[in-house]
């Protein structure tokens, strides 16, 4: 019934106790209180501060067909959409395709620049938004990007083919926390490279 | 005040998602509901079926000069001593070394074959553990075998210098997780290793 051969990745960045973000989340600091002194995320310190070391994940976590994200991790605003946010990333976000937002709150598309468009989902993790995002994706992958929330609601109800995760060397100690709630899995491991401020790990979910 | 060079070490076995053992502990299955069927255990496959990829880990794990342990990784008797138990390995157990095992009921030391004696604390995770083991040690390391119970309360007291994890490729959903309840740490990530069942990760406390 379905010959798409793209798959439905989970692409996220935790602490060594699996936390995704820290709690307290600002428009300063999209990852809460993550461990870092002031503005800096010691969960991406891997992205920013060693980006020639990590090309090849950064690259990699931006080449799906589609995408997948929680309301949280496209912005700080909760509730209604009550003041202008179009995300963290800039006018020509690095997705260049359709990113799925699911919200309670229902709001038009938002086009950006370079072929990124935001769509609000008010109804659902399946129908409204993997549905979707598949379709558009074509052979291409689908990439939950985050946050924890949204990854663990598509890792219990078992949607998802491969983990890609980027341990950062530290432990958070508090915050949301990948797999919380999310029933056992076996998981194949297919690749692991480490960097001097991570280790990437990915895995496939066997069924 | 001390001039000790040995490291207090953690040397866990976990899931994905942190836990170092299942639910049900009995003597047919120590890490209870692991996620194996019968009595295998998929937190220890990279161990026990693919023991050649991973002799170097393994043979790590044994060669500090005094180990601790909670009472549940020694066995899974329960309460007072009431019947008798020596742990899970056999007449020379792999440590040949002092063993501190931490349990809230006395019981006289246990001499085994091969150097090993299992030494039974019940005055508390400093005083009468680690201390004791750090002078039987000298300038050997002191490793803390498990579980993640009492790995915790060594993390959380801040008393533990390396963390060696080997992270193996299933979620587990439910047991007793590393980490649960310990404040966050800085760490400085000084080896990984994969292999095909685990990834070994080893980790320096930063303070």
């Amino acid at each position: 019934m379905n010959a798409r051969t793209g798959k439905v990745i989970c692409d996220l960045t935790v602490s060594v106790d699996g936390y995704a973000a820290g709690f307290n989340q600002s428009e300063e600091r999209p990852f809460g209180d993550d461990g870092a002194d002031g503005t800096g995320s010691l969960l991406h310190a891997w992205m920013f501060d060693t980006p020639e070391e990590n090309r090849a994940e950064a690259e990699q976590m931006t080449e799906a067909g589609a995408f997948l994200m929680g309301r949280n991790m496209f912005g700080p605003v909760r509730g209604a959409w009550d003041r202008p946010w179009n995300g963290w990333w800039g006018d020509d976000p690095p997705f260049h395709a359709p990113v799925f937002v699911l919200t309670h709150h229902a709001r038009d598309p938002q086009p950006m620049d370079g072929g990124t468009t935001f769509h609000f989902v008010t109804d659902g993790i399946r129908g409204g938004a993997l549905d979707r995002a598949r379709a558009v994706a074509g052979d291409g992958d689908v990439s939950i990007m985050g946050g924890a929330t949204t990854a663990n609601q598509y890792l219990a109800a078992g949607l998802v083919d491969e983990l890609r995760l980027h341990i950062a060397p530290f432990t958070l100690g508090a915050g949301t926390r990948l797999f919380d709630g999310v029933p056992g899995m076996k998981l194949e491991q297919l690749r692991v490279r480490s960097a001097s401020l991570v280790t990437h790990v990915t895995y496939r979910v066997v069924r």
